[in-house]
């Protein structure tokens, strides 16, 4: 048990004060994990378009000042009453969405959507008590996705954490907690092509890049890469997509266009862009008879999915899929190890770094479609920090 | 070798003359079949909404004069050229839909779509010639589905026609020819329900109870028929269905009132009505996280299915379907086995049967909502057929 268990501990998170503004390092209290909880010391972390969307948050209720972060890898510093699933010292990826392992959700063999800690954007709090864990000068500062990995240390629902294998370098894996899971699982536990398949892939950011990979790792015979920004082309290559289509070279649908280049349309198609069009264009790009198309990308709320019924009755198929239909706890740790084994590349979806005090620069990145992945390295903040936390973080 | 082979036959058809007319029994000339091609003498036939639907001809292409029917059973009278298949004889059920077995469908495993002998409601003429084998006085009649089976003599495509097991009574088995099999294998090829779930027919018409045989033969905890007509609910006890939801007894959707009924949706729906609004609910009542809907009704022809694209997101599956995957000639015998070996019942899908020369009552009971299936007896005409005619059908 380290030393800080049971303690408010003070460390270093990076808080947004208000939507859209620079995120602002600041030093918080960070409770100690109640029932169910585990406190975790975050080592990496990534920015996903989702932390992105949030702290924009256009058009969805602000929750501020929150902590934002879902995508990370860190070490149990303690844990909570009745966890009994880990311990200080386990290496763990957070995950968005969580496993209770008891509701209809998690003992289907299908559905990874738990009913207890399915992702809730709106949640600012525990569940436990309806409190944030976090505070500055007794203010709460609240949570997003249950995760917060923007600070140094965060308290997680156990139900959200993968346990994952020691050796594993979390500098790496703190992808696969979830762009990399969510754009892979879409095409090898969804979409399934065969050997030789026909893939298309909308949108070719970290997510559709992942699910590219998995297309590849399928043995895809040809990866058609989408997207309205020709710079991600280039960069595609390196993950198997074979084939470029930019939607705005063309004055007819894309869909026609990708049924002109196929013979009648792709095997499968993964959308990863929250477009509406793109859904659209991704559902009716794939041939009839067994065409798969898989939607990934989160739309507007007030997006309408819309075609005409005749598509489904020449039996194609549409489904979505939430985090590549993996169950956090059960499946996280295989995916990691698929990397230890050399099935998996990571190195490639990782285009930064930074130390945190310049995280605002991951969201510049982001923002302007430079980035893939930009990985935040938090122990490079140890130096600005108080006597008193350094040695908190050399006993853990 | 039949002596008929060869030779224009002459025997009566049941002549739709324009769209929305009772039909004319009249005698027409049956050209020989040509290269690929079977003539077969029909000895059931039963009326199924499709024939409907385009005797009325509306919003669609009218193609008349016309011989409808595409439900049915019959014995091979002569093959053209290249026929290996089929001899005289043989017990076949013809199929609105082929299989070439050489086409891309047909060597999928999945697709039942053959490129070449699709489904084509607009074609009134056979393939190889762009001809119709129909004539009185020299003037062309017109094919319907490449069956036209509402005529004592046809000519049918060789992958249009399955050969069954010459035991199998022909005026039960003539309705897996179409209707039985489409809500039948969209139940136990397409939605797949697991033993003990819970299963929405939309539509109690022949199609969606025989969509609910497939759900009680998989053993569903539970079957939820969906309809307008109340008239269908008596009747569809019979099939295996447990509750019963009109849609016009609420104010709210039904995919909600379906919802609360099933602890958040059910396990699997299947749309059998054509209706739009009855596609979207059957999609939207599927439980999330492994709910999968099938839509099986021909939709209107600028019918929009439309849905929020988080209904997918959230992991439920949308699929179509078509003459419910079955492949015509390498499935359908396994059907008629199924009913030989009494694990299918066919009976009570057959509410009424009529001679030929009635034909147009059936059209009544089906407008009415009275039938599910009417038979109708081609031989009951022989008696008012001329001598040579008699002669002819007897030597068969
Ligand atoms: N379902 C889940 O569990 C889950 C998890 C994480 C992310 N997501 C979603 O996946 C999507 C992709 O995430 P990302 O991090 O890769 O984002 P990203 O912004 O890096 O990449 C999206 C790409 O889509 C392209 N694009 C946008 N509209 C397009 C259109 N109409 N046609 C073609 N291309 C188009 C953009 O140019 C961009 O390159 C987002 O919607 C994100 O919210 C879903
Ligand atoms: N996909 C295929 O291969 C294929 C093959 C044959 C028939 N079909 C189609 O299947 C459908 C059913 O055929 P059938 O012969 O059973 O027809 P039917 O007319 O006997 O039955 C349809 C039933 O749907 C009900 N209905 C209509 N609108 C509804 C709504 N909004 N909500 C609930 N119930 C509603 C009607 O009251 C009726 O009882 C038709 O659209 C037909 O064209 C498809
Ligand atoms: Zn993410
Ligand atoms: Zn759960
Ligand atoms: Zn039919
Ligand atoms: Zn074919």
């Amino acid at each position: 048990m380290s030393s800080t268990a049971g303690q408010v501990i003070k460390c270093r998170a990076a808080v947004a004060w208000e939507a859209g503004e620079p995120l602002v390092i600041e030093e918080v209290d960070v409770a100690p994990p109640k029932a169910m909880e585990v406190r975790v010391r975050i080592l990496y972390t990534s920015l996903c378009h989702t932390d992105v969307y949030f702290w924009e948050a256009k058009g969805q209720n602000p929750v501020f000042p929150r902590i934002f972060g879902h995508e990370a890898g860190g070490i149990v510093e303690s844990v909570g009453e009745g966890v009994t699933d880990l311990a200080p010292g386990d290496h763990v990826l957070p995950v968005f969405t969580g496993e209770c392992k008891e509701c209809a959700h998690c003992k289907s063999a299908e559905s990874n959507m738990c009913d207890l800690l399915r992702i809730n954007t709106d949640r600012g709090v525990m569940l436990s008590d309806g409190q944030s864990r976090f505070s500055i000068n007794g203010k709460p500062v609240y949570h997003f996705l249950g995760t917060s990995t923007f600070s140094e240390y965060t308290v997680i629902h156990v139900g959200c954490l993968a346990k994952i294998n020691p050796l594993a370098p979390l500098d790496k894996v703190c992808v696969v907690s979830c762009g990399l899971s969510t754009g892979f699982g879409a095409t090898v536990n969804v979409a399934k092509p065969p050997k030789g398949a026909t893939v298309a892939v909308f949108g070719l950011g970290a997510v559709g890049l992942a699910a590219a990979e998995g297309a590849r790792v399928s043995g895809a015979s040809r990866i058609i890469g989408v997207d309205l920004n020709p710079n991600r082309f280039e960069q595609a290559k390196k993950f198997g997509v074979t084939e470029f289509v930019n939607p705005a070279d063309y004055d007819r649908p894309v869909q026609e266009v990708i049924a002109e280049m196929t013979n009648g349309g792709v095997d499968r198609s993964i959308e990863c862009t929250g477009n509406i069009n793109a859904m659209i264009s991704a559902f009716e790009c794939v041939h009839d008879g067994w065409g798969v198309a898989v939607l990934v990308g989160v739309p507007h709320k007030d997006a309408v999915f819309k075609t005409h019924p005749v598509n489904f009755l020449n039996e194609r198929t549409l489904k979505g899929t939430f985090f590549g239909n993996y169950k956090p706890r059960t499946d996280i740790p295989g995916v990691v190890e698929k990397y230890m084994n050399k099935e998996l590349e990571l190195e490639k979806f990782i285009t930064h770094s930074l130390p945190f005090s310049e995280i605002n620069k991951a969201f510049e990145y982001m923002l302007k479609g430079e980035s893939l992945r930009c990985i935040i390295r938090m122990d490079d903040l140890r130096i600005h920090t108080s006597g008193a936390r350094s040695v908190l973080l050399n006993k853990l």
